[in-house]
C-alpha cells in the first residue's frame, strides 16, 4: 500500500500492475492478521484486506506482467479454487466466506 | 502493534499500557484508513482496527498511566461521547455504528 492510498485505490493499482486488468466497484470485505512466528522457517507478519471488484470492461484478458515473478492467471469458479491457495485466502474460504453473498464490511476511508 | 500480535493481543496489550485495565472477549469490529494529506496541517496515513471488548473485573478503575501524554480517562454513554473524538472513531459513530448492536465483522488472524 502507498502512503496516502485507500484500500480500493491500492487494489486497482495492484491489479493492473500484475494483470493488466481494470477493475470498478472495489469493496473492502475482510482484514486478515497473518503471522508466521519468529521459529517458522520464513517468519514474517503480514495485514491484508480482502476486497472484490467487477471487471470495468467482462471481455478483458489478464495479462501476466511480471512473468519473474508469477507463472500466470486464470479463471476459476469460487467453489474449484486451485491449491494451495494463498494462506489469507485459504483461511476466508475455509471459513466459509462467498464474496457473491457477504456484504462489505466494516471497512471506512476517511 | 508488535511484530507477531494479533489485533485482540495489541488492544489488550495497549489498553493495559495506557489504562491499567485488564479486558476480555476482544472482538474486532472495523478497520479505518485514515489519511492526511501531504498539504494538510500534519501528514499521516493510520490503518485503525477497531475492536469491542469487556472488561475483566467490571468494578476496575481506570488509571491514568501515562499522564505526559494522556489528560485522564473518564467513561461515557455510546450516544453521548466527548468532543472532540479521536478522528478514525468520529467517522465510525458518525455512520451509525453501534457496537452494542453490530456483529463482529470478517477480521481473521490466522
Amino acid at each position: 500500500m502507498l502512503q496516502a492510498e485507500s484500500f480500493e485505490e491500492c487494489a486497482a493499482r495492484e491489479v493492473k500492475e500484475e494483470t493488466g486488468l481494470d477493475i470498478e466497484n472495489v469493496e473492502a470485505m475482510a482484514v486478515i492478521n497473518s503471522v508466521q512466528s519468529a521459529d517458522a522457517p520464513n517468519p514474517s507478519h503480514f495485514v491484508t484486506v480482502i476486497v472484490r471488484a467487477a471487471l470495468s470492461d467482462p471481455v478483458q484478458v489478464p495479462v501476466n506482467v511480471e512473468p519473474d515473478k508469477c507463472q500466470g492467471w486464470a479463471w476459476y469458479k469460487w467453489d474449484r479454487l486451485p491449491d494451495p491457495l494463498f494462506r489469507p485466502l485459504e483461511v476466508l474460504v475455509g471459513s466459509g466466506f462467498n464474496p457473491f453473498l457477504c456484504p462489505p464490511q466494516l471497512v471506512y476511508n476517511v
